[in-house]
């Protein structure tokens, strides 16, 4: 098996509104590339929220008493930690310089996956300015899937990256937030080694292995190289529905020891 | 950049004593492939085990009374829970069927890392055998690199990875146990984005995320690809010591809000 993570060049900086179905495209086109049957696109967070227009102002933030209460005790704007309760189900932990929360879509990181850097507004003021998260990551990859599908006629997976912290390591890992045309979670359960024993290992996260696979190729500096291709894969879908999207990766509350 | 990930073929099944650099020039032969300057090679820990004979005979631990109250508490056998415990600094977590650890070398991850799956005695009679993590995984990445580098006249990198589970999420993840000639921990504190903003995400686990796509190639329910070629990364060995190797990963007991 090969696999190839290939950095899509040229990609401009996007904006509110933009199809990046065709930025993919172009963008591939000045490396003389084009998307094959069973690529599977890795996109960055960044870019699918932009696109979407998840911008926030914190300027017109009102924080609530329980807003600025929380932001002394952990020492951020109250305006944004407004923000990040809005997109939060809960408080997972909090000290001077660190809220981690459970997002809305069930994401446990650092403020609600709420990002300041590598954005700015029209007129070039964009110190209160933020980014959130998609609203339904699922639906955005299902529906680049569909454009990819409807322009080429070809099968292709796509995956949502977001870099996201995590219990134990040092040190940010690309991780997946949406999933379309993709078994997020394999699953091998019931399945034996090669001596015949039951498999210790019998749930791997394969679209956060690709995620972070892809999130080495994007680098973190520029946003020059938000969309790498994986080649060599051959995506599918699950057949059964409730396991499509990023939902299976997700452990629930009440089987999870680390909250 | 273009990274390309290329399992290695036909590395048999490996022995006690095994040179683990023959057997990766071999394999890649069979391929019409070789080494190239700056490949990096990702590795599987069980592998490396083997070759460094880390095999444990559960019918010689004799478990002690701590090891038979707590194999009551999480449903396992109490020798296997002995030798979890020889392997361990401290239990993180337990409830039947999890027993969650830090491990002698700083991870934490379930049973130690004590692996029961795809290993066979030489009479056949595999039920009470285990394989160990490395003992100095570090010293063994750095081994096979400069026995590669001898042999070759090039630099790689080594990272030995493992399957590891993880709070918050389903599924496990290769992560990296041992890393030589490789900056684990890429650390963008103090640098800016384009817009010439701090970055917010400044520390990224890029030995991880190498580890995590490479795991993706290795593929779970066989043996037959335990090794990966990374190729198009161009690994360094960080300038400061203190900073190679994977400690730079592991987040101290007293930095960590998940404990």
């Amino acid at each position: 098996m090969r696999l190839t993570f290939i950095a899509v060049e040229n990609i401009p900086m996007v904006q509110p509104g933009d199809d990046l179905a065709t930025l993919i495209d172009q963008g591939l086109e000045t490396m003389g590339e084009v998307l094959q049957d069973d690529d599977v696109i890795v996109i960055a967070q960044k870019i699918i929220s932009k696109a979407e227009n998840r911008y926030l102002d914190l300027s017109k933030v009102e924080p609530s008493d329980e807003a600025i209460e929380l932001a002394l005790e952990v020492d951020k704007d109250p305006r944004k930690v407004q923000a990040i309760l809005d997109e939060s189900r809960e408080v997972i932990r909090k000290r001077p310089g660190v809220l981690i929360v459970e997002q809305k879509l069930g994401f446990v990181q650092a403020n609600a996956g709420i990002d300041q850097s590598n954005i700015i507004s029209e007129n070039g003021d964009d110190d209160d300015l933020c980014l959130l998260l998609p609203i339904d990551p699922d639906k955005s990859a299902a529906d680049l899937r569909n454009e990819v599908s409807a322009r080429h006629n070809i099968n292709v997976g796509v995956i949502i990256n977001d870099s996201i912290g995590r219990a134990w390591r040092i040190g940010s890992l690309g991780l997946a937030i949406g999933v379309a045309g993709f078994t997020a979670l394999e699953d091998y359960i019931g399945q034996t080694d090669i001596y015949g024993r039951e498999l210790l290992v019998t749930q791997v996260g394969a679209a956060d292995e690709m995620a972070a696979g892809a999130s080495l190729v994007m680098g973190q500096t520029d946003e020059k190289t938000p969309v790498v291709i994986v080649r060599g894969y051959k995506p599918r879908d699950p057949e059964d529905k409730s396991l499509r999207g990023v939902a299976p990766l997700l452990r629930p509350k009440d089987m999870d020891l680390f909250r």
